[in-house]
């Protein structure tokens, strides 16, 4: 635990969320991580690598999986070093997702632009990424933990399976709960999970504190990616933000519209069909969309949903020795509804 | 080496290829490499994974990956089943290079085509690609062995180094022979390596065979891929073939180009920067080049250098045991020249 007090105590009064308290107490841990990031990044023989990266990696970023995975390990009272190659680990294989993420979004968001530039952008994204899986992967083999190495490749199995599930279940209205739970595992909780779980494992926690962790970790993820799918249709806000229905336009079918489609009536039904199975929108699609969301109060039972993930990750928290990170933790889980609350 | 010999000989008659030589005597252990692919291609959740992968993965492919990795671990009398997950493993990496590099090539190809066929493709190559990139490592987890993650680990990250260095070394007329070295390394030669080297690992070879493996599969890879490159300009032949000029007419600096670049007269210099840097090509720039480097024997350069590296590889033999198998291999080595001599 050395060198986390200090930090955290001396910036107590700027503190605001639970993130803000982990990254104070975890200081020392993720400087270390922030210089490990900083050195495996970087490339003898490829300067572009650096280049395409530095915005996505470098300061800015939220670093919360690297901080579960520090706060899981310390936790458990861990005194290696192990638990930050680990934490580098967590957050390339993040970066990387979300470059290859780019591949598709951008290549949308640019539909207009000469395909030379989109082309370069697309290279560099699914190159870099690639690279930085390749780094993620000679890091954890560093750890020397099959265990740990058994945990990362199934996570990112699970979440290459559930980023091309989402492909072909994101326009198609036969999209259950079920399907979507599978998605978002995908998209967010499967690396949550593990990178709490592989921190545990790394600390030589009992079976029953690494389950602990897996749980506490795939909970959070899931109840904080419900959060965000609400916060597309401005959360608990009945108001049209500037970054209301992304998810629409794209024809995203998440939780608010499924538990709404659930539930249509023929012409709602003949509605959805036409928006996201057909992506025939017009003017006033969108409102008109969030005036069914309300009828059916599928935004508040999003909200239940969210809150019980939440629950469930801290009672997680329960199979764990009683650690002011732990009560951090718990805070962070209540943080994440907090946002539609 | 159970169930190699039977298969052989029945089918010696066909024969040609020291290829299909290794085909044949590892029929068994193929069919097993092939039962595990497809066993491990399939998805629970996401059904388009196996129809992205089919074309790709499933009958058809040359499998010279995992007959390396195969014949590694036979050839040192390896007697259990690991080297299968190995196989498998080297079969999926490659694979999902492949799809990863379709982003890149077919973008280009189908530039005329609607954008959102396009995007579909790169979506899903990506994300599929990605997949089997998880598919891959954890097979490699299962086998329980440190040192071959490692190996698979570091081999991953030059391929995709390569690659990026690719990006930016194509179309730049100052890349010497050590960065196309650097950059064939990760397109090619890494594999390879990464094949035959942990198939000796896994059959617990020591340190000098392993060695020798890795040297063998290293060189053979690069000699592979400089005749490959031969072969884009017509090979030994002054013909204009059907595939003749491909790397040209996408701007790719490889060691035909780079020998003519290295001997060009101020005029053949400008000429070189107008097609390559510049991009700016016309009529009779293909012959033009053919021309050129006819004029410096750039090819015939190319040729004494592929077979060099031929000469590397099967002198690597020498420090592997007398075996059937590895007096295959060293025909393999004067075979992949043979496409140019």
């Amino acid at each position: 635990m050395d060198g986390m007090d200090g930090a955290g105590e001396s910036a107590v009064e700027k503190i605001t969320t639970p993130q803000d308290k982990l990254t104070s107490m975890l200081a020392e841990d993720m400087a270390a991580v922030n210089r490990l990031i900083r050195q495996r990044m970087a490339s003898e023989h490829a300067p572009r690598i650096p280049e395409v990266t530095a915005h996505l990696v470098e300061a800015g970023g939220k670093r919360l999986r690297p901080l579960l995975t520090l706060a899981a390990a310390r936790m458990l009272g861990y005194a290696g070093d192990d638990h930050v190659k680990l934490a580098a680990t967590v957050e390339f294989i993040h970066t990387a997702t979300l470059l290859h993420d780019d591949v598709v979004d951008e290549s949308q968001r640019r539909r207009g632009r000469p395909t030379a530039n989109l082309l370069w952008d697309n290279k560099s994204s699914v190159l870099v990424g690639d690279y930085l899986f390749a780094r993620s992967f000679q890091l954890m083999v560093e750890t020397g933990s099959l265990r740990v190495l058994d945990i990362l490749a199934n996570a990112s199995a699970t979440i290459a399976e559930g980023e091309v599930l989402q492909l072909t279940a994101a326009q198609d209205l036969a999209t259950d709960e079920a399907i979507y739970l599978q998605v978002i595992r995908g998209k967010t909780a499967a690396l949550f999970a593990a990178a709490t779980e592989s921190g545990g494992v790394i600390a030589g926690g009992d079976e029953g504190e690494i389950k602990a962790l897996r749980e506490y970790g795939d909970a959070l993820g899931i109840a904080f990616q419900i959060v965000d799918d609400m916060l597309d249709y401005g959360g608990s806000d009945v108001v049209i933000g500037k970054n209301t229905g992304d998810d629409f336009r794209e024809r995203k079918l998440t939780l608010p519209l499924i538990k709404a489609v659930a539930k249509a009536s023929p012409e709602e039904r003949e509605f959805w069909q036409r928006v996201i199975e057909k992506g025939d929108q017009r003017e006033g699609d969108l409102s008109q969309a969030m005036v069914i969301l309300q009828r059916h109060d599928a935004i508040s039972a999003c909200r239940d949903d969210a809150l019980a993930w939440v629950q469930r990750a801290k009672s997680a928290l329960n199979n764990l020795p009683v650690h002011s990170l732990r009560g951090i933790l718990s805070e962070l889980a209540d943080f994440v509804v907090s946002r539609v609350s």
